[in-house]
């Protein structure tokens, strides 16, 4: 249905199989609000779209290194490309980057961090997107929500840790206005820079920024990657996304197999650290969102809300 | 006379000059414990070395990487060394990643990060050290102190962000123990795991990582890299740094010279952010420790303690 729900807005066969695979897994992995429901914001968006789309450009190249202008394709088909780009050129040269700007949703950076690290190489990537945080210690949104990924392949399952650097994701604050429910204190301001529980306020203003000043300098650093391949500095709060994304084959640096061996084993020595508290061992970032889609497959259902599939079968029509 | 040190332990006159000037560079920029102090550290670890030491070696090495084995050579050298091999290679190719395991203290990643953006370049890089910092959730260490850094270059000042992912400085514990002092509450564990305020059982213990489960996450991406570039996962105290670094050329993604100017004027609207509190406007990353360095120069004196002095000028001998 979700590949059916992009066909309806004349994305080919081939891309609507690929934004349904990123949505899908978004959905099994537990993020509701980056799932079926996003289709039907991507619909809205793009709408019955022209047969003759302009192609995403490939503006610089080099053996290791590419730009892609985006020019306002949807972020999965980008990400995507930008990641098979990086990949190719990785198994050329040891090492690919790419950068994209113009795009517009970025999908989670794990997605990709996934595909790289599957073929036994480590990733890192950030993605700066439209304003909605304000550095520490302000109360004016400078920074999107601006994720960065780092991934780690390994002889087990691969370690990947991505992160938001907004204090609160933005979608816990859209669904806290869906219902009527207040934030937290302290993570967002209004438009004239007061602290407001209120998320539509906040949604209007300005998110705080995750881990103080050392958290706002990561942000910041995410913002200025973005900057370098090519996105505006402040781009309004929907546009432009400036995505990098690196795969690097350790065969630079060392041994892989050694390695990925090594990486397995360093992983099960964290979790066996001894805890604080004895009744929580401690996970590694990713484990919580494997186990929960492999649980979400053997069950076999996902849980849809009845209004986002009346609705999103209204729009496919 | 840090040159002098440098040479009582027969470093040669270049690399003295080198260790120098970044020991001064600590010092100037306020950190003192990395700085003049330093020096003593290093004499007593290296004390008379052979006059016919092991020179670095290059293991792997591509048109845009390398791989250098530290061997117990002195960080600051093979980062400088790094920092140097990845500029040379960026100016041939657009880009260059340099890893360097073995070596002992690592320095400021922030030195590195200036030589790279006086460049024009782009810098990201990563330093795994030995064994300090507890996992979120745990109570031994599993990380390094392990700093991370990222610098852009701007037509104005560059841009830097440099942090250590532990919740506390090193330095600061051992001056902690130095004065007799205690430790803020809930930053560091003892050897069984207790949570501690006493430096010295935090120093044979663990410190508490900096930034929660996100931290964490940063944390382990660290020694991750470290390893990458051929660093034992689990090394003891103070041994067997991971460091990488990479120097990027815009012109890879976008054109340079506009890339700077967004930079700069991006940079000034960080610091026009309307502040949270009227008398505290926004700085940058960087600029404290700028400033520092800036007014250090101007009064051209750097205050040290009279028992570093007369340790150093026995040492010297």
């Amino acid at each position: 249905m979700l590949e059916a729900a992009m066909r309806s807005s004349r994305f080919t066969k081939q891309e609507s199989e690929l934004i349904a695979d990123h949505l899908l897994d978004c959905e099994l992995r537990g993020i509701t609000m980056g799932g079926v429901s996003r289709a039907i914001s991507v619909i809205e968006r793009y709408g019955k779209q022209s047969e003759n789309r302009t192609p995403m450009i490939i503006s610089r190249e080099t053996a290791f290194s590419a730009s892609i202008e985006g020019d306002e394709t949807i972020g999965y088909l980008v990400g995507h490309k930008a990641t098979e780009m990086a990949l190719e050129k990785a198994k050329e040269t040891g090492m690919g980057m790419v950068g994209a700007h113009g795009a517009i949703f970025s999908g989670m950076l794990s997605y990709y961090a996934e595909m790289v690290t599957a073929e036994g190489l480590v990733c890192f990537s950030t993605s700066s997107t439209g304003l909605m945080v304000a550095p520490e210690g302000g109360t004016e949104a400078r920074f999107g929500t601006n994720p960065i990924c780092m991934g780690f392949p390994s002889a087990g399952d691969p370690i990947i840790w991505d992160i938001g650097t907004s204090g609160m994701m933005l979608a816990d604050a859209v669904l806290a206005k869906k219902l009527n429910q207040p934030l937290p204190d302290g993570v967002a301001y209004d438009v004239e820079g007061a602290r407001t529980t209120d998320p539509a306020a906040a949604l209007e203003g300005a998110f705080r920024v995750w881990g103080g000043h050392k958290g706002s300098g990561l942000a910041l650093s995410v913002q200025l990657m973005g900057m370098m391949v090519g996105a505006n500095a402040m781009p309004d709060r929907y546009g432009d996304i400036g995505f990098f994304l690196m795969a690097i084959d350790p065969k630079l640096f060392s041994d892989p197999a050694i390695f990925y061996a090594e990486v397995e084993n360093y992983a099960e020595a964290i979790r066996r650290t001894r805890p604080e508290i004895a009744e929580r061992p401690l996970r590694l970032p990713f484990d919580r969102s494997r186990a929960h889609r492999k649980a979400t497959l053997e069950a076999g259902v996902i849980e849809v809300p009845e209004e986002v599939l009346t609705e999103l079968h209204r729009l496919i029509g």
